[in-house]
């Protein structure tokens, strides 16, 4: 690098800097969106104030797939699963022949059509094959080396470069504001706590999810360990999800953001508290820039991330607010261009 | 208060805040156990050193019962659920008749004979009705009110007063050296939350313990709230220590102290892990301070908190420190006069 280069190079750097520093939320466009999250902190903040919150208390829950980051065509953790099934049949060859593991195999051949056949049972089925039967450092190392490996099929990224800078930005905000940032996702608590903290800064303790039995044994030296077993502990979606936080937190969150129907119950849970409460939805009305999806405001209906008119309907009579990815988000991802 | 009086208090106060800098662990005797202690924090906070162990990384859980605080003659929570009896007839007359909760009124009334007629079965049954049906926010003003209320029969204090003082010394030194502490309790989840946060300095999201199944729902104006629900989802005993520490934490501890077989699995699985780690065990062995039993090492045998002559043989051999409450503790709680 020339030096004129370094030098401008050293100018940019410090006066992105500055930038961030004047404002935590760059990549929102000002509205009521960016309003409400920094007149939310500045309430809850203000040592004197009506609305005080104590350190202690302070706790916001992110949803995580289509929240914090992309959730289509499909979310990762089902790609996770059909991409597992040549090697469960590898172990075990008779599953080749049994549906819907040869099913998923002419998928991954190639063969989209093959989705189609996929029926909700077909999926859970795949996934106990593929998220449990294994130890729990077993599957950690499983997750990571596929998630170095895999891919996004649209930006040709990894899956977890797909964040939404404008929620990286809230998670950074609050916690610089003493919130605690859980994430509570319909997602697998042990499949996300894989990369929580170094994609979100969110440790594994922080994570809540749908989450499987262990069964604690010993290998043939006498060492300890964890079984994952296809047995369901938690299923962290709907009033899963409140039930999850009273579980794993044991508060109830004076901030929620989610962006489908799964994230109702955590929202209202969250707003039904005393004091100041900030509950939130993403809606994805970006086909250009993203995805759109609803069925709400007349948008195209989906399997994947359900945000249905009536939640939409609940989230203005209740003082909720959807933020818009089209007209809030001034920037998307880290990796664009501004 | 005279001034001469309001000097030698200023001085005291000031004497003992030098003492405590000098010695986080005051009221433990020097030996052995509070030389594993010690050197435990050195090798894992020691920037560069071989063992150093990452701010992030740095988790230590507690038993509660027999480690942190008294559990005999019986666990309070028992104690709260015996005692929650005469509530529960009030609001169901016809139980009354019923065993076991007639038995529980009687040994209520005085006849402590009563109390031998009451099976596992009877108390788990008791334990059901006092601890589920009722609403979260409920439970915990019950819990509340009876821990205000209630008190040891043997030193006629609170409960919550009867905390070990050298525990709450390793808790907070811990604390000080980076260490998030837990406690991870075979008592009620609910129950423990309710008072850890003052007792011990650990907020509720850092309490692990056997868990029920909450239930959403809304009351007749919408508002959403959780019932406790008599249905287990983590018996946090024996392997459900490790199995409860995966689920609700999701990294294996660094240091465990417990006192009985129950903590056996959470030690072995602590002490699994790579580098330096600590597993402890409290043996009450001092019969005029606190109480004696074991039946390791030939102390009285007993079903509350049992402490076998395996599990002290196991310590033994794989490195895990025993502290002999009569010799390693100086003193064993706050009132006492030293």
């Amino acid at each position: 690098m020339k030096p004129i280069r370094i030098l401008l190079a050293i100018t940019f750097a410090g006066l992105t800097t500055i930038t961030q520093a004047q404002d935590p939320l760059a990549s929102w466009n000002d509205g009521p969106a960016k309003q409400a999250i920094v007149d939310f902190v500045k309430a809850t903040t203000e040592s004197g104030g009506a609305k005080f919150v104590p350190p202690a208390e302070r706790i916001a829950t992110f949803d995580q797939d289509g929240t914090l980051w992309v959730e289509h065509p499909m979310y990762s953790q089902v790609m996770y699963c059909l991409e597992r099934v040549p090697e469960l049949v590898k172990a075990k060859p008779e599953l080749a022949k049994v549906a819907p593991f040869g099913t998923v195999l002419e998928l991954l051949h190639g063969d989209r059509a093959a989705m189609e056949k996929l029926t909700l049972p077909d999926l859970e089925k795949i996934a106990m094959a593929a998220l449990s039967g294994m130890s729990v450092e077993g599957f950690k190392t499983e997750v990571k080396t596929w998630l170095e490996d895999s891919a996004h099929p649209r930006w040709k990224r990894a899956y977890t470069e797909l964040t939404y800078q404008p929620m990286q930005e809230v998670l950074k905000y609050l916690r610089a504001n003493g919130y605690k940032t859980y994430i509570v996702t319909g997602g697998g608590q042990d499949f996300v706590r894989v990369y929580a903290a170094i994609v979100y800064g969110v440790p594994p303790e922080q994570v809540v999810g749908t989450a499987g039995a262990t069964k604690y044994g010993y290998d043939k030296d006498g060492k300890p360990f964890l079984t994952k077993e296809p047995k369901m502990l938690l299923n962290d979606n709907d009033a899963g999800k409140p039930e999850g936080i009273h579980l794993m937190i044991g508060r109830r969150p004076y901030a929620a953001f989610g962006n489908s129907d799964g994230d109702q119950q955590m929202l209202e849970y969250t707003k039904a508290g005393s004091g100041a409460r900030l509950a939130m939805l993403v809606l994805h009305d970006d086909a250009k820039r993203e995805y759109a999806y609803g069925p709400a405001q007349g948008l195209p209906d989906t399997k994947v991330g359900t945000f249905t008119q009536a939640l939409y309907d609940e989230a203005k009579k209740d003082g909720w607010i959807v933020i818009s990815m089209k007209n809030d988000w001034k920037q998307i991802f880290a990796f664009e261009e501004n």
